[in-house]
């Protein structure tokens, strides 16, 4: 079986690293960064942190020299997904592909490109610490199902999900994987949004109490949204934020980070997202719009240009 | 007639230059800032900017060297009324203090050491280029009026009203000044709070569609608030967001201005204010609430010390 991770960043490493130790699945990985390409190619993958092990696998970043796979993993940040996928299209002719990515609504890119999509929702997370090498800073499990619009076939995504088990990450098959991922955007809208507002990590925000409760009024939003969208949420995101506390006090949420580094945040797919299912169905989510018009203004003032004498 | 300027800073040294231009108003400052009294007790008071002169005051960091004064201007930071108001108590024994500062709460703050309060809203705003110079940013109106619970005569309102319309500021008498201060925290909260968070000058904020939207759903529940409080509004706080944009495209809101530079806030005064007497009275103020909660937390981030190893 040959896999195809597509963004091999943080976390399409943890996934690509995994699957490299088994002996039945080529692993592929595509991505942009050519120091990291290189580095994987010379040395393998590394992890380090919560795993320690080097993988073997074969990283690109030209689709060209990457055969047709079975299954692809797509883990870029969601402002790149389009590119990726109109990148890889031609090695996916008769392969499934499945999203770990945050947030709502890749997918449903995913699914303009090939004809048999699986959503999946992630809790492991990581960071590249340097070229080839990633720290797997929190495990979890992963939860797969066949996706509403193109789905792969509920074989398949058995068949995924045994492969990533098998690597030694917990994976979950099921037919509705919708509560999963509802559960985890709804949690992470609020962790993330009011912790870029903030600028603190989770654990101290959770501590602030008029912040804890302003996460509360934006998680209620995305439960009645859910609720509208006829989703059961896998667990509540209210108990997720106070275990985020216990687990990961100083842990700056991936869009905090973005911030501080001034890149573009994933907003658009959690607050937005929220917002956007709201609007359609005539839920209001008056807190998740201002925290992405927030967020989108602060984007728009890294790029922003004063003339001067002002 | 004496006049005391309690905090000489920005705003404070506009009302201290105007007034030291007349003959029958002696003017006397109290302000901590020895290089700012220094240089204004040895070159004088200069305006730039929209006025372009300089007045001779007296400066002290000291009240020990102020003589007893008829009226007082307080114009310090909100955080800093009680603590300014502790010192120069002696020298309004007799004397009516008006404030002059951003928000709600300064005059009740400023009443628990004098017994003659004068409430005050002002649209002038400056800021000191270097020691003994301030320039004149923008113009507009000073409503003052006696204030609830302690005060001043109407007859004492005038007069202070009078010397500042003959220095060359204009300022209006009212019997309840509480119409135009009300409208300007209404403007101010949503201006500000929505500045600091997407770090955008204020027109590039109206230009943004959803950050304009966010404007005035805290706009709409202070006008609530103050409709509950029976407080007939001077003008349209909507209306003056527009003209602001107008007016000052470029201009950072003074609280963004205090992000940048990692200094408290007046969120407690503008957001915080409004919401505090929305809970007093069952107007619910959720996104007032959300704001103050957000830059409160941000003000924690500038302290926080995270442990190594996180």
């Amino acid at each position: 079986m040959k896999v195809c991770i597509i963004g091999c960043g943080a976390i399409g490493s943890l996934y690509a690293a995994h699957l490299g130790k088994l002996d039945d699945v080529e692993v592929w990985a595509y991505d942009l960064n050519q120091a990291h390409v290189d580095a994987i190619n010379e040395n393998g993958l590394r992890l380090t942190g919560l795993s320690d092990f080097t993988s073997k696998i074969n990283a690109r970043s030209s689709v060209d020299e990457i055969p047709e796979c079975d299954f692809g993993i797509i883990a870029t940040k969601t402002m790149f997904t389009h590119s990726a996928m109109e990148a890889v299209v031609p090695i996916f002719k008769n392969g499934a592909v499945c999203s770990v990515q945050n947030g709502i609504g890749s997918e449903e890119i995913v699914a303009e490109y090939v004809s048999k999509v699986i959503q999946g929702t992630i809790f492991p997370a990581g960071h590249i610490t340097e070229p080839g090498v990633v720290n797997h800073d929190a495990g979890g499990k992963t939860w797969i199902g066949p996706f509403a619009t193109n789905p792969a076939s509920m074989k398949e995504v058995e068949q995924l999900a045994d492969a990533i088990n098998r690597s030694g990450m917990e994976c979950l098959a099921m037919e509705d994987a919708r509560g999963a991922q509802w559960t985890k955007v709804i949690f992470n809208a609020a962790s993330n949004a009011v912790a870029s507002m903030t600028r603190l990590p989770h654990g101290v925000n959770c501590d602030q109490p008029e912040v804890r409760k302003l996460m509360s009024v934006i998680m209620a939003e995305g439960i009645a949204v859910a609720e509208a969208l006829g989703i059961t949420l896998d667990s509540d995101p209210e108990a997720l934020t106070d275990f985020g506390r216990e687990k990961a006090y100083y842990h700056p949420p991936s869009m905090l980070q973005d911030v501080m580094a001034e890149r573009q945040t994933e907003v658009d797919v959690l607050n937005g997202g929220i917002a956007s299912y709201g609007k359609e169905l005539g839920i209001p989510c008056p807190m998740n719009e201002a925290m992405t018009a927030l967020i989108k203004g602060l984007e728009f003032s890294w790029s922003l240009e004063i003339p001067e004498k002002h």
